[in-house]
């Protein structure tokens, strides 16, 4: 983190099995369109259950990336 | 809420008359270039006030969106 | 407020129209098994998106009652 | 907001019918005393419940207004 | 989340393993008097230490569940 | 706090001495109808005020206690 | 709570005996310039530590009193 | 701060070149009003963009000041 | 702030020598992209440490910028 | 508090008997390694219940002490 | 949590696998000067990206441990 | 921040002149005795003001260290 400039976004990403899994489901969709991602720093932990079971973990995060001259 | 990724954006809407008129001014602003938009969420309430009357009420929402390939 | 006390309970209520309306929504459920509700506080204001238009306002309150022998 | 110096004061106005007119009864009655009122932000939402009923919606709103020589 | 009432609800659950498993169990034990439970918001996340190992994940919710006649 | 699930229930207390007794006469009320309560966390302090005089402290906390078999 | 406008004042009150005693000695010195106050919110407990003793607690409260037609 | 009472008012201040000069401003106009002014707690700081440079910084403080008889 | 929508981005900018710096900086990034920003809001100042110095500050900003046909 | 730096910890105080004795069990035990202690702050403020009374309250406080040459 | 005082200390500690990982590796690095840890929360959850992926989780967590003479 | 154990600590320094000098000042003061200091992150900003002015700039800063085997 020297002299750069970065953005943040925040993403909510799911999965059926873990906290773990719903952050990198997130972050693996916002490669589609951004590069240069950094870090990320979780927000909202929530989930749907369904028939008392946890159906999906629902994680929000934000996720910080360059926006230097690449 | 199944196995998607949603963004959130931020935005602040404006009404000479309600919350609910400043919240959903926002939201039409939005659907010019967002679609597939889910949920919203409240984060601030504030107006401005001229000649002691209420001028405009100033609300800003998160918006949730899906990223998906739909 | 004397010498009572309180239990407060957290609900969500919903409306298509307005978060007043949402609020008394709540309220009105509420009083099927819960007496001498005395007040409410709002806790979270969230609202779901159809086509571009709010379709439900979604109000989290809690609400305070009496637990004395009354 | 260019040079100025603002004041915030706390109020909490009441409606029996809407959190926007709960706001405006306590920024007509702050004109009583205050002059050059620009803004308020809105702090807190509440209100009594009389027979299952909102009898009345206490809101608490932070009002800037302009301290400056004018 | 069209037209109903909720209710929300605070447990903690424990599990000697992981976050996720301890708020399945605190689910699965409210599913014995509780019906129609739809989310989970997690509220706090703490454990306990013996011996230096993490012997107990404490994980708190806020489940949501539908109070509608159903 | 081993392998046990907990509720947590939010009550308001009062006492005209001080903010200890106004706990203790929630937990008091609470015990009609709870048993095994475990701990409780202290989240809101304030009180009434009549003649220039404390009349009421009014104490918000919650309640944990054991759901498990027992 | 009926029809009325209250506002909020925050003060700072000490006492080297307790927190109750530190709050009471705000509202009694308010009450020189304020009338009709009604409520008190404790905002933030502190105090000074002289020679390993607590030699005053700092009890910083909010009162909030009537602003009608008195 | 030993047996004093203290009041605390909310201000924004602001200045075109630093958070501290802005301050400063807030400080320097409560003073024509206030007397025993002792230490300030910052509590917002924002600003106005024009052209893409930063007008003005506005930072709000929490002043507190004595309310002995002094 | 008349009849507008806005939108808010969250960005973070460095500078090795104050807070100020480190907000045009970001700032001025920012312009490569978005026009008609109105105003910023500080959320978080931290900064790096290089042998016991601060080697830069890191001041993250939201942005508020009109999204209005302009 | 003029030209010094300090450094807070963290810790937690209990007592039968009150809030107060609490936070002197914390001092009086800190006070066996740490010398200069000048402040404290109340973060939480929890307790034991044990057969519906109050076993201990259980105090959370940061202290603030000099780190400078004395 | 009988009669005791306790210290809490703050970690962050890092996996390349998992939250419940990071958090042992850091409870296992105070293992080496701390004896008597009892209990951690859970105060913030971070992580690294590295070409789209989480390269590790940084949670940072309090400790608390007994000061007593044991 | 790869696969490292941190440590935070929270220290107040102190400054007549600015923020950045009083967060220098922590960090100068806290080298004398912790080495391989990476981060901070300011949690409060306050002051002291002696005569309508600012005599004291006060920053509460957390930093965090290495704790690896160096």
């Amino acid at each position: 983190m020297s002299n750069h400039v970065y953005k943040k976004i925040e993403l909510t990403g799911s999965s059926p099995n873990s906290i773990e899994e719903a952050v990198q489901t997130a972050i693996t969709k916002a490669s589609q369109t951004v590069r240069n991602m950094r870090w990320f720093e979780v927000v909202e932990t929530r989930g749907q259950i369904v028939e008392s079971k946890i159906a999906h973990w629902q994680v929000t995060i934000k996720i910080g990336f360059t926006l230097d001259d690449e």
